[in-house]
């Protein structure tokens, strides 16, 4: 654990990095408005909460809204902010900013502020003979590679989340058919918060059957049943987020219930299975510091399609996770970036079959220079309950 | 409970109304890609699923990721949808529709989509002599005033939340006290699982004495004491949301405990608690169509100004709930919208001490002829456990 004059120390470096690279670039300043660069950047963190960040070459003003003062000074990490309030109107509060403040071109993240709000923000530094840069993705790229208290964040929240999953795969059977998807992911939340999680970290899947193939499904008011079963979960620790994925066989319920998968489509799976675990395990082993996103991605799609189901592995293999669940950089055919050591992705292969089930097997690590470690303990080959 | 061909009818009528009102600006059509609006139109929702629509005058394209290709093929409730999948390319598919279509000037979700998605979007449309007219909140214009199904699944939302405050008011007090607020959330949430809700509808606050000042507060791992304890909650029925706040009293609880309220601060909030409560009766009563959204906000708000607690009333009177949580119209004084029949719109006057703690009351209503129809029956007087 770090110290606050350690976590001040984080947030300055944060902000030091920032601004040569604003200086790299040829930008005097940045307008931040994404809740989790601005969280990256000062240490506030407003959910959904309309504030901004400015940041200029010397100076660093964060613009709240009313509710949020309280919060925003109690939470405030980055020594020199200046933390300025509103009531109903942030134009003005912004445009006396860049009325005072010096320099010409300021960046923003066009990615992320929507077209309405852009033109707005182009009139009110226009005014000021100050003119906009567009910046898509600008924080986000310099928060790919993790520092030392983010990664222990991220390490305390995929600890949390493997012990659910622990937990539930040594549930007793009878008891685990007592539960409905949704039950169950209420459940697994339930497991994370009492071991210190804030919250989840995205809307938790669990899928019964059939319904594992669809890769984004809701859990169900459905019964557990006979066959198998996929969870896609993760929490968040201190604003950072984990995200694992396990699927199970259950197999101990009375025969003939309603829904229960039929041998012939469990033998299926299991077929699938050893598919998905082999490609997860050979990606696992080749990831490390210095290969392509699309390289990783390849590797385990190659062993995916020689055993004849490429076309059953309709996503990417994995996507970096930090602050937000799903963040850069991301594990597909079509991104070029090179790996670099404390990047934190995920690994997770799946084969989905329309009508009968999916597997998917996903793993986090943080990349380092000859291997990937991975940041989970709990069991991937073939669990039986 | 409507049939699916009731269903159908409905979805049908929204569309056709969508098209009314292009026909009326003389746009040619719309591309929407918020999630909420696509589901409104078509009965397919997908979860940033990246997905997209486009309404011609004669056709209608849903575009959807491969993994989400037969959650939309079961979902999609508009008869006409063509539904049309990518992989990795949705540009490609979007750009082939566009050849392919008539009409000149099609809307855009401006206030929704990125800037960097705007310009592509734009560009994508010169290609075929095509040109992009911002849109920004056309759909959500349309969803203000809720049709019959939407009603419905509204009223459902309310009364599962409505139960479960219930539930908690009625909680025996040395039970409550074992809980802490971020358990006592999750316990919230099962409540409404149980009734069969589908989700909470947002982060549930429940915040215990002093956080209760802080109105987007995040429940913490603190053992709830004695003092006043605020809850802000609401679910999801068949994507509808209900939102509702209660502030009760806890006092039962053996006497010195540690971040207990003492005596004085107990008499300042319940000074406060009459003076919210009052504001939000006499809203509640005065809310009808025909009246703006101002001078409703303006009615909760002179009445807490002239008890003299003017300033710590810092947020808007009310929102509209519907497929979202925040929707329009604003009940604040910058919104003049005229209120109309079947506007669903929360009342939920505050006021917050810093320091010492907040009172918050919200309810939920069906905006009618000569009244509001309160969608929750739970007690809002001074409730003690």
């Amino acid at each position: 654990m770090y110290n606050l004059i350690e976590k001040k120390e984080i947030f300055a470096g944060r902000l030091k990095k920032l601004r040569r690279r604003l200086d790299e670039i040829g930008a005097d300043g940045i307008i931040i408005i994404k809740d989790e660069n601005i969280f990256y950047i000062t240490g506030f963190y407003g959910h959904d909460s309309g504030s901004a960040l400015v940041i200029t070459k010397k100076e660093v003003f964060l613009i709240v809204h009313f509710i949020y003062f309280e919060k925003a000074k109690t939470s405030v990490l980055l020594h020199e902010t200046n933390i300025m309030q509103f009531r109903s109107n942030k134009k003005e509060v912004f445009e006396k900013i860049f009325s005072e403040i010096e320099g010409e071109s300021f960046g923003i993240e066009s990615s992320f502020v929507n077209y309405e709000s852009y033109i707005k923000y182009k009139k009110s530094l226009k005014k000021t003979a100050k003119k906009l840069i567009n910046l898509p993705g600008f924080v986000e790229k310099q928060r790919i590679i993790k520092d030392s208290i983010e990664l222990e964040a991220i390490k305390k929240a995929c600890s949390i989340a493997d012990e659910a999953i622990k937990n539930i795969i040594e549930m007793e059977p009878e008891r685990i058919k007592d539960f409905t998807e949704s039950r169950m992911a209420l459940y697994i939340e339930e497991l994370m918060l009492k071991e210190g999680a804030s919250s989840r970290a995205f809307n938790l899947i669990v899928a019964g059957n059939a319904s594992s193939s669809l890769p984004h499904y809701e859990p169900a008011h459905k019964i557990l049943q006979n066959g198998i079963l996929l969870f896609d979960i993760g929490c968040i620790w201190e604003h950072y987020c984990s995200d694992i994925t396990r699927t199970i066989f259950i197999r101990n319920g009375p025969p003939g219930q309603k829904n229960m998968m039929c041998r012939r489509n469990i033998d299926k799976i299991k077929e699938i299975y050893d598919i998905v675990l082999g490609a997860q395990l050979l990606a696992l082993q080749q990831c490390r510091e210095g290969m392509t996103c699309s390289r990783l991605d390849a590797i385990a799609r190659d062993f995916i399609e020689k055993k004849g189901y490429g076309q059953y592995f309709g996503h990417g293999l994995g996507h970096g996770v930090g602050l937000e669940v799903h963040e850069g950089p991301t594990i597909s055919g079509k991104d070029n970036t090179v790996l670099e050591e404390n990047m934190v992705i995920t690994i997770e292969p799946g084969i989905y079959i329309g009508g009968i089930g999916g597997v998917r097997i996903e793993d986090m690590v943080i990349v380092k220079k000859g291997c990937a470690v991975n940041l989970y303990n709990c069991p991937k080959t073939e669990i039986y309950i």
